[in-house]
């Protein structure tokens, strides 16, 4: 990460106060097509590869709810929408809460944690913003009649995991770790997943072809499954149509686009969101899949930043 | 920024995550006596100067209460202390969270927000966690019978602090913004900062250095007003007794220390407030200030870092 481009500046009056640097991989099926950065970093892709942790689910015929394929890609916020999907799928799974190994922690949305300290509840595994994945992987788990801790790095589960996840980023994973909500998380290289994204951008007709268009086009159908209002991800697919994103804790962020048949795959050094936000949404206008006008591209992009009084104290500048 | 050394490392299972640069300067009374990355590097300090903009109140003999020092000095997390303090404050100068215009944010404390979620109330400008600072420059301004926009760049409240801080800073501020409790932040070099932060540590007995001496004994007699429960300015104090530390928004962090007359300040370039806490408390191991066994030393530079189950997932390493 010591040569990566300064992708982002966060300014405050008329002075640079923070800086973001981070490294981008736009990919055809062919390959990379246009790079910042280093190409051949390894990351932990996080949350960005939900839809690749799907394709085993999916492939396997075994759920074809567009509903539910876009909460098995989400990063949600816990909000009543996103608990009910998972909760219904849980019950027709005959399973319940106390089968994931997510974890818990207060929903990302303000309205259903202010909900929970009102009733004077705790938060439960289904406000976990991985709940979707997770009962994506109890149905392949009970599917293939494995062990209840789906996992577990040797689980049957993870091992299908593993293996798509090879397959579609095109290389053995050279490690793994473990992920926010307990899940192994395989590392691979940054044009790695930008190929995989391609992959799900350009699928053909055969069994992972028809699955990568399913679980996209569930993404693409359904923005605020995958987040929630006010999110990047959501808004980014309503301003966008035909486009499908996914963040990643530690700043990465991918998307899928169809149409030019392309995968970006973003990494920011340092981790941080709302630079990894700024820079996919300034690569979506760049490629003219994004209105530079529209709210959500001013917001990530731009800003202004407000302060506690609402005045503008700064702004982001992208440079690409 | 560009040639800022990487100073930590987020780690997951075996392999780096995100980095971190900054820089940083320790400096005695007469300059620098360590450094890492650009000492000259112009930044804003913000609130991480509290202790300087509270100098024309103290100077001016206004007021001498330590605990109000300390609220003075203090990026608070709105709990009950904070918000009777400042309360109690403004009571008796006959003034009330009206004339604040430091504007209003739920507060840091999970527990004061829980508290007013269940009241059904909205955070007022008490809950800023800057209230304390701006009950400060509130005083100053009715003494000098200014009119009620003490925030406005020529007040004469804000001029006041502009020449406290240039001179402590050692230079002309090369221009100032906006900061997010609206009162002007003017920028300064970081080795200014430090500088700054080294007259706290060996003020003598003048009337500044008596209100040097005032304000950095006052955080330290009262480490949760600065901060609160569960933060690192108020767990750093009271582990490393006789060493006043102060963070800043993105991820300013300095710090006095009377016993061996210096003063630090850091800056990571990305704004992280988890880097700048694993540096300057590295920095105060480093200096044999802080235990590095103690828990404040061993989460802020280590870790490990847990998931939401409570699985250990990584750990920091800081690399001075």
């Amino acid at each position: 990460m010591r040569d990566w481009p300064e992708l982002v500046r966060v300014i405050r009056g008329d002075r640079v106060e923070s800086v973001h640097r981070g490294a981008v991989v736009i990919a055809g099926p062919g390959g990379p097509v246009e790079v910042w950065g280093a190409p051949g970093a390894v990351i932990y892709p996080r949350s960005s590869c939900k839809m690749i942790q799907a394709l085993p689910l999916v492939e396997a015929g075994l759920e074809s709810d567009p509903r539910r394929l876009a909460l098995a890609c989400a990063s949600h916020q816990g909000a009543r929408v996103h608990v009910e999907t998972a909760s219904a799928w849980l019950d027709e799974l005959g399973l319940g809460e106390p089968d994931l190994r997510c974890g818990s922690h207060m929903p990302y949305s303000e309205d259903a944690a202010a909900d929970l300290i009102r009733a004077g509840e705790a938060p439960g595994q289904l406000h976990n913003n991985c709940s979707g994945k997770h009962s994506g992987f109890l149905a392949l788990s009970k599917h293939l009649g494995a062990d209840p801790d789906y996992i577990e790095i040797d689980h049957p589960v993870q091992r299908a995991v593993r293996e798509a996840f090879e397959e579609v980023t095109g290389a053995e994973s050279p490690g793994w770790a473990i992920d926010g909500c307990s899940a192994p998380n395989f590392a691979c290289r940054l044009d790695g997943l930008a190929l995989a994204m391609a992959a799900f951008a350009a699928s053909g007709g055969d069994v992972r072809g028809r699955a990568m268009v399913a679980l996209r086009d569930a993404m693409m159908a359904h923005p605020v499954l995958v987040a929630g209002e006010g999110r990047a991800c959501t808004d980014l697919m309503r301003a966008a149509p035909g486009v499908a994103v996914k963040t990643g804790a530690e700043a990465v962020f991918v998307a899928i686009v169809p149409a030019q048949k392309l995968g970006i795959a973003v990494k920011i050094a340092d981790g941080a969101t709302r630079a990894a936000e700024a820079v996919i949404a300034a690569l979506l206008v760049r490629l003219g899949l994004l209105d530079p006008q529209s709210d959500v591209a001013r917001r990530l992009t731009h800003g202004p930043i407000r302060n506690r009084r609402g005045l503008v104290t700064g702004h982001y500048e992208v440079v690409l």
